[in-house]
C-alpha cells in the first residue's frame, strides 16, 4: 500500500491512515509516496502518482487522497490497472491509472483540467460503496484507508463498490506539438526548486532551446553540466529547468502552470 | 511500534530510533505517527497522540517522545492501556492512555497543566528501570526505544519496570459548558492552519455559533461548504476553525491556547 | 535497508526508490534515516550517516544519495564492513563505513573535504556495474535501489560490481587537539538548530569553556540547565551548542563550518 496526500507530516493524519489499514490488513507493507502535495493541488498529486506508480510491483494499492471536495457528493473509486489498484476521490487524481491514449492530448495553449471519460480502455473502476459513521472532513480515514486495506488483504473490489464507466481525468502530460516548436506547462515545482515541464524527451525538435520567462536556455546533459540557469531531461522523461545550488523556480517567478516552450535550433 | 517525537525529519534520529527497535524487535512493525510536534509543545504532542491511538490495533506500542526534562530526574514510563502499550516521559505526554474520567475536567478560564493523578483507572503504570550508559539529551536512542521494543518483542512490561501507581497527565481535552456557553481554547494548530478547539461536537449547544479573536463563525458541515472562515466539526469531532485555500491560524493571528467560545444562536 | 537523501520529502522520489526495493526484495525492511540533508552536502550527510549507521543491526544496507556529480563520471560504490553495506557514489558520503583510523585526521585549521585514500582497514570496497537505460538525473533510482535491493535479497556483492581498493573519503570526524586547546568546526545543524562540533567528549580539557562566534560558553550537563545559550556533550558524544526553546545557529548566525574552540579553564 502507497499513500500519497496532501496532508503534510506535521500531524498524525498519515500516521493514522497506516493505523487504519494495519488493523484490516496486518501484513500489509507500507510506503509513503509523499505527503507533501502543494494543499488541494489534484493536478499536481496526478503527477506525482504517475512518476511513482510504474515502479511498484504488481498487487500494489496506491492509496490517494488530494480531495478539496471531502464530505461532498463526489465519488469515490476503487480502480483496477496494470496489476495495480488505485484508490481515492473521482476528481482526476487517479488520472495515472488510465493510459495515455484514453486520456487524450490538452489543447494547445489550455492547461491541466479534469474531464468526464467514458471509455476507460484496459481499467475497471468501481464506485465505492459508502455505510457507517463518516467524518466529513477526514474520509482518507474512514473511507479509503479502509478500503485500500480491503484490497490489500485480497478482497474483491465488487464487494466493496459498483461498476462504472467513466470517470473524471486528466489530460495525458505530454505538451502538444504546434508546427515547429512545442507549447509545454510546468507540472511541477520539485523540492530543489527545479521546473518540470510536459514537454518529453522523445517529442523534443533537433537541438532545441527552452523559453520561459523571457529566459532562453540550453539542453544540458546532466545537472554538473549546468552553469547558471539550464534546461535537461529530468527522470521522468520530461523536459526541467534546474538552477546548481539554487531554485528555479525562485529566479525565475514562475510555478506551477506557468507556460515553457521548445523551438529547434 | 509507532512514533511520536518532536525530533523534525532533518537529523537521523527518528531514523536511528528505529534501528534500536529492529535491532531488538526484528519482527517489528514501525508507523510514523508524526515527528513534527512543535519542539517540547508536550500538550499538543499528547492531544495529536489521542487523535491517533485509538486507530491502532491492539498490541500496538505507541513510543513518545517530547521531553523538555531530558537527562533530568523526572521519570520514565511504560502505560498499559486498552490493549496497548504507552512509553515515555512522564510529563503529561501519555495522557490519552488514561479515560476521560480519571484525568477530570480543567476549570473554566484555565489552559492544560499536567497534574499529578493517583488513581489510573483501568491502566496500569510502571516507572522504566534505566540501565548501562544514558545519554543526557537522546533517552529516545538509549531509554524509551530498547523499552518499546523488549515491549513488542512480548517482554513483561513487569521486568522493566516497578509498578506505580501515580503519574502526570493533562485534563480530558474537553471543554467545560459555562451556562449557555462552552468556554473552549485552541489545542493545536494542523498543518493547514486549521485550529482545532477543545469543543466537542457532542456538547455544542443549538444552532451555534463560533466566537474568537472578534470573529462569530457559522458552523458549516464540510469544507467545500465554507466561504472565508468557518467553524466546522472536524475528524476528531471536536469545533475546528479552516480558512479554505489558507489558514485560519494566520488570518486570525493566534495559536495553541487561543480562547474559542461555542454560543447557542 | 536503510535510505539516508537531500531528495526532500515533497516528491515521491524516495518513496520512488522504495518501490525498486520492494519490486526486487519483497521482505526488505526499509527505514528512512533522513531526506533532508541539506542538498549537495555531502559531508554533512557523511556525519549523519554516521551517527546513525552503528545502531543498525548485522545485514542492514545503507542506500545513500547526495550526488552532485549524478550522471558524471564518478564510480557507484558497495563497501562492506562490520556485518553491513553501504551503496551510493564514491565522494566520501560512505566514510562511516571506515574507521577512524583508515580515514586519518583533519589537519589544524582546515575544513573536510574527502581525500583518495588507498587503504580500506577492515572494509571491502566494489565499484557498481552499471548496465541497462540509466536517468542522467536519478541514479538512485536507476542503480543504486536495485543494487541495494539485491544485496538485501542475498545477492554477492562481487556479482555486482568489480573489487577496488581505494575511495574517497573525509577525514575522521575529530578535531584535532592544538597545544592546550581543541580546534574545531561545525559539522552539522540539527532541525532545532543545535550547533554540532566535531569535538568529541574524550578529548576536552579539564573544566573546557567553549568558543565560538565571539560567545564563551559554559559546558553544561542537559538541555534543561541551560539558561541561555550553552555547550554540552550531545548524544553522539561530540560538544553541541544549543539555545533552550530557539535556535543557537540563528543566534550566533554561523553554520556547518563554523570554528568552535574548546579550552581549558
Amino acid at each position: 500500500v502507497t499513500l500519497l496526500t496532501d496532508f503534510g507530516l506535521s500531524d498524525a493524519y498519515a500516521g493514522i491512515m497506516k493505523g487504519v489499514v494495519l488493523a484490516i490488513a496486518p501484513d500489509a507493507r507500507i510506503v509513503d509516496l509523499t505527503h507533501a502535495v502543494p494543499p488541494q493541488s489534484v493536478a499536481e498529486g496526478a503527477f506525482i502518482l504517475e512518476t511513482a506508480c510504474r515502479y511498484f510491483p504488481p498487487g500494489t494499492v496506491h492509496l490517494c487522497v488530494v480531495d478539496p471536495g471531502v464530505g461532498t457528493a463526489r465519488r469515490r473509486l476503487i480502480i483496477a490497472s496494470r496489476g495495480q489498484f488505485f484508490v481515492g476521490p473521482d476528481n482526476g487524481l487517479l488520472s495515472p491509472a488510465l493510459d495515455d491514449a484514453v486520456r487524450g492530448r490538452r489543447q494547445p495553449g489550455q492547461g491541466y483540467e479534469p474531464r468526464l471519460l467514458s471509455g476507460l480502455g484496459d481499467a475497471v473502476a468501481w464506485e465505492l460503496h459508502v455505510t457507517g459513521a463518516v467524518s466529513a472532513t477526514f474520509e482518507g480515514r474512514d473511507v479509503f484507508a479502509p478500503a485500500a486495506a480491503r484490497l490489500a488483504a485480497g478482497e474483491d473490489p465488487a464487494r466493496l463498490g459498483r461498476r462504472i464507466d467513466d470517470i473524471f481525468a486528466f489530460p495525458a502530460f505530454r505538451a502538444p506539438a504546434a508546427g515547429v516548436e512545442i507549447d509545454g506547462v510546468v507540472l511541477h515545482v520539485d523540492s530543489h526548486g527545479n521546473l518540470i515541464s510536459d514537454i518529453r524527451a522523445v517529442d523534443l525538435p533537433p537541438e532545441p532551446s527552452i523559453h520561459t520567462a523571457g529566459a532562453a536556455l540550453p539542453l544540458v546533459g546532466t545537472y554538473a553540466e549546468a552553469v547558471g540557469l539550464a534546461a535537461l531531461v529530468g527522470s521522468a522523461g520530461l523536459v526541467e529547468i534546474s538552477l546548481p545550488e539554487g531554485s528555479a523556480a525562485l529566479r525565475l517567478g514562475i510555478r506551477a502552470g506557468a507556460r515553457v516552450r521548445a523551438v529547434a535550433g
